[in-house]
């Protein structure tokens, strides 16, 4: 017989683990134990169970008999590991039966994330939304007649939670912490999917933390009470690293469990993947927490590949977090780090918003999107992008993604040679346009500032001057602008000022046209980047 | 006044080299010549506005006036240019008011393609789909009434045409000279389109070129007469090229303009771009055409740097073709070569098939697609992709088409850090799972034979195994299979032979388990590559 494998934790991680490593070693014993009822389910699907958009609860769920037939696994469901014993190497676990100690030679911990529940007096149905009895008592619920919920955080969970009570005819109440959904996102980016959220109907409560459920009621931390009767509480999720702790396998700064870029704990028998292990941040290059399915499969399987000593074994790259999240049609993805948190640690970049359609505009259907991109401004590489819109985000995003693992820098995004026919793209797709304005930023083709420097700017007396058409500047322009429009310039440039100028269009692109312009006539030019949708935004 | 640059063609290359230009050089006078009525028109909506998908022509067309005035443009219309003296550095334009001699400092050829229509006698409206003016044409004579149509060519007009004509009621035969649609496609990855096709009614006419029109039929090669009332010809065309070889400028292998990587042609004093210019050809390095939107943008833009000394001058990197078709609803999309090609070339490559689904199983709509992946054996990189399916084509070919650019290699494709959710992909997206494929094959984890090695291996007495289920197995199977389970495999195993054993299954997923089991269980065995459905597909 091979050797002991044990691996705690059945699901994304865990479960990629056990059935690679059977495919790569015929006589490994594999023995997974989960504390649950579930192995392999489909923890991404369950807010949308509750929507009823998967009507069929089944097809969340994976047969655990099949799973262990086929690859030779003992899957023992409704098994907790409680205790580690790493000079033994045993763990302690508790089920029905009593508890056991099971020994291993090669110990995987897949425990995923770990909630800490709202404190409750159960005077209303409280939960947080990870597990499949999670699933179905919101569910139920909301079957008996739920009338007002209240949602506690803002994040991907939150707001998955948040649309599908709105769709089963709930009112919501979404309760955050801090000013703005997402902490994934810049400020800007952030008040399209709040102004988005509030035109669904969603009650947006910002700058509170839910304290606790008291008597029908959600009490914050400011005091206020909110009426409810059903709590979904979307926060507190934390590593499930308080068993690698005790048994003191280290422990990262981030709380995850610490691993090096084979998964490997500070104990050479025991590995680690999934929500519980630290990630390498790719921005950075620190310890960081990405809770997401794509990395804990992908990771899952490695420690596989590790422990069999396959040729695959190789050093995970760092994470960018390339994540996404569907609200009510509107589609919000990001990588890699924020401007903000570019800014705070002192990074020297160059940001980029545009505003294009995601296909051709002649082609029914096109809609429009913002896209955002940090760029460093020594080595011109991608730090951070975000996407919000409601058709073809994701795939920008993943373009995205992988020019930033193929080294692709912001300017060269303009030469990527992308599908273009008018129902897919735009012969310059989104993404090669947004390389070239990161080339004629980075080539100083034309300045630019940003949205939070125009306060700064006007007040020092810049001149700021619209060049949209008199109509659009109409219908909404920023404090102080003088209308001028584009196609005007040139014969009227002499009414405007030889320095500090900031010009603005709608989204950029005239602006930029205009830029370039007077700056030939002889004017020192900026062009507000992103323009009047990325201000307005902004000031939102 | 600064240089006189005279731009021939005013839409895609040549509009988009105008308009660079002048954001690069107040000063430069800038000329347009275009022989058409329009300049900077959508040609990729034509067909479109046949099919009544864009009712509104005036949604392909933009003001001419408009951009003239923008960037201080000379665009005339109705002028075309009929010879060129380089000597007198002048060219000869023809207008409604006769030949005049334009002189140039800089001449900038982006004159697109040229197509030879079909000889007809008259009887039968018959008309290229290239301009404005061949749209309306046939949407008049759809409008009018036309029953049965004859397309010429089954490429990508040829296609969008058909489709928008059954659109609008007409029954269309088209006429294919080789035996599929789309040389960008292999035989296997052509068989679904055919079969989409002939779903909506499509009657195709393989093996035959239309020589002419005659006497209200349509007359092939092979002797046969096809009824018309209405002939589409998307066949013959070839690049502009021939202002250009009458001057005695190089000319290429391919019948394009000969340039350097900076649109240079062999005349210090000319460049070219877009559809009548060679490209170099990303997989093989030689010339080669691609007449695509994309590309002819974005040389016309480089151009003008070129022309304006910009520091934004590069190198155009070589290119890749990457291309995207809707029929139908079918999207189908190609970069770099075929495995037919790169065979014929002797090539060492690995071949992928998948089948895997756009986004995750249990979220409502997921649709299955394909993708094959052509790969350098002695390096790993991406030679060729082809997709082709319902959903999430388009972001998958520019993923890939990103990871080429980046030089990622086609076992890499696993750790890209794709964004998922279930609405948008899967914890494994397609990609990622096809890198997995690849690696697994680089690394030997399991042969794989593809679907056109089968008949040879049968006939060397192979054993092939079919692992899917009896009920799979009696829905239809290859002919020779014997049925065994995967999940009675460990069990049966010694029913089989030791050696030449080739297992399947539907897509080519449970067949890399049961090779995975096998090989360990001491077979020597292979899994074909993409399961039954390639081998179908492949066959049909
Ligand atoms: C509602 C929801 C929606 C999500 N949506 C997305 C999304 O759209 N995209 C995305 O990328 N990610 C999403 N995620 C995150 C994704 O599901 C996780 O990143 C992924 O499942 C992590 O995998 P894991 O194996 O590390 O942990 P899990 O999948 O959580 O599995 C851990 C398992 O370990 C078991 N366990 C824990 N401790 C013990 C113990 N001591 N003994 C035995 N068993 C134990 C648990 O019961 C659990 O079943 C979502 C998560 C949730 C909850
Ligand atoms: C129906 C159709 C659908 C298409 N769909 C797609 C698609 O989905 N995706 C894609 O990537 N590509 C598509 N294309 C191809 C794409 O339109 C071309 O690759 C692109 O337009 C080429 O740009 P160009 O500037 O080189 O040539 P063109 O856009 O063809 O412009 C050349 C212009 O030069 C003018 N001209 C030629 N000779 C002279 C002369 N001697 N004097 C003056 N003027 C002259 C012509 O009148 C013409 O207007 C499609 C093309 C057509 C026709
Ligand atoms: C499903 C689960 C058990 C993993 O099972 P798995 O068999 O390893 O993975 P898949 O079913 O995706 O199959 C992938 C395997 O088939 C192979 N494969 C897939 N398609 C193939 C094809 N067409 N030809 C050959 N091989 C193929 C892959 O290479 C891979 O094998 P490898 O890892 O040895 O390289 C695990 O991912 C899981 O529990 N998932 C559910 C939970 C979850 O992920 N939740 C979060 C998201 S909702
Ligand atoms: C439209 C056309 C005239 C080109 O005009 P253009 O002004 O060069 O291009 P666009 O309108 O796409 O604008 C792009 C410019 O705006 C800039 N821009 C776009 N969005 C911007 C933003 N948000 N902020 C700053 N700058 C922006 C780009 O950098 C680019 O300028 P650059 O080339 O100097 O870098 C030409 O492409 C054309 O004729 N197209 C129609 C024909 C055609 O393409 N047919 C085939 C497909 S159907």
């Amino acid at each position: 017989m091979g050797r002991r494998v044990v691996i705690v934790g059945g699901v994304a991680a865990g479960m990629s683990a056990a059935t690679r490593l059977r495919r790569l070693d015929e006589e490994a014993s594999i023995t997974v134990l989960e504390a649950g009822d579930h192995v392999s389910f489909a923890n991404c699907g369950l807010p949308y169970h509750v929507g009823d958009v998967i009507p069929d609860r089944g097809a969340l769920l994976r047969d655990a008999g099949q799973i262990a037939e086929r690859f030779r696994l003992d899957v023992r469901r409704g098994h907790e590991v409680v205790a580690l014993d790493r000079d033994a190497r045993t763990v302690r676990v508790r089920s029905a039966d009593g508890e056991t100690d099971e020994p291993y030679d090669v110990l995987v911990l897949a425990s995923g994330a770990a909630a800490s529940p709202l404190p409750t007096d159960g005077s209303v149905p409280t939960h947080t939304l990870r597990t499949v009895e999670d699933m179905d008592a919101i569910r139920a619920a909301v079957d008996g007649g739920v009338r007002r919920a209240v949602v506690v955080g803002g994040g991907y969970i939150g707001l998955e939670a948040t649309e599908n009570l709105v769709r089963r005819g709930v009112e919501v109440s979404l309760v955050i912490r801090g000013d703005q959904v997402l902490r994934t996102l810049d400020a800007e980016m952030a008040a399209p999917v709040h102004e988005h959220l509030v035109a669904h109907g969603v009650a947006l409560r910002f700058g509170a933390a839910a304290e606790r459920v008291d008597a029908g009621h959600v009490v914050l931390d400011d005091g206020e009470r909110l009426l409810a009767d059903l709590v979904v509480d979307g926060t507190g999720v934390r590593p499930a690293s308080s068993l690698a702790e005790r048994s003191g396998l280290d422990i990262g700064p981030t709380g995850g469990i610490a691993v090096d870029a084979r998964h490997r704990t500070s104990d050479p028998a025991i590995l680690a993947a999934g929500d519980d292990a630290e990630k390498q941040d790719a921005i950075g290059g620190e310890p960081a927490l990405v809770a997401l399915a794509g990395l804990a499969n992908r990771h899952g399987r490695a420690v596989a590949d590790v422990i069999a000593e396959a040729p695959a074994a190789t050093d995970a790259p760092p994470a960018l977090g390339t994540a996404i999240v569907q609200v009510f049609g509107l589609a919000v993805a990001t990588l890699g780090w924020t401007e903000a948190r570019l800014r705070e640690a002192g990074r020297a970049i160059r940001v980029v918003h545009t505003h294009p359609i995601d296909h051709a505009a002649y082609y029914p259907g096109a809609e429009q999107m913002t896209v955002k991109l940090m760029i460093d401004a020594e080595d011109d590489r991608l730090l951070g992008a975000q996407i919000v819109g409601r058709a073809g985000v994701d795939k920008r995003i993943d373009v995205l993604a992988t020019a930033i693992a193929g080294g692709i820098t912001a300017s060269r995004l303009s030469q990527l040679e992308l599908a273009y026919a008018p129902q897919f793209g735009s012969a310059k797709d989104p993404v090669n346009l947004a390389g070239y304005v990161a080339e004629n930023l980075a080539l100083g083709q034309a300045a630019a500032v940003q949205w939070h420097e125009l306060p700064g700017l006007l007040a020092d007396g810049w001149t700021l001057v619209d060049v949209r058409s008199p109509g659009e500047f109409a219908r909404g322009a920023i404090p102080g602008a003088v209308n001028l429009p584009l196609d005007e310039l040139r014969a009227r440039h002499g009414e405007l000022p030889a320095d500090r100028v900031v010009v603005h269009c709608q989204v950029g692109q005239r602006g930029f046209t205009a830029a370039r312009l007077l700056g030939q006539l002889g004017h020192d030019v900026a062009n507000l980047d992103g323009g009047y949708r990325t201000w307005r935004d902004g000031e939102a």
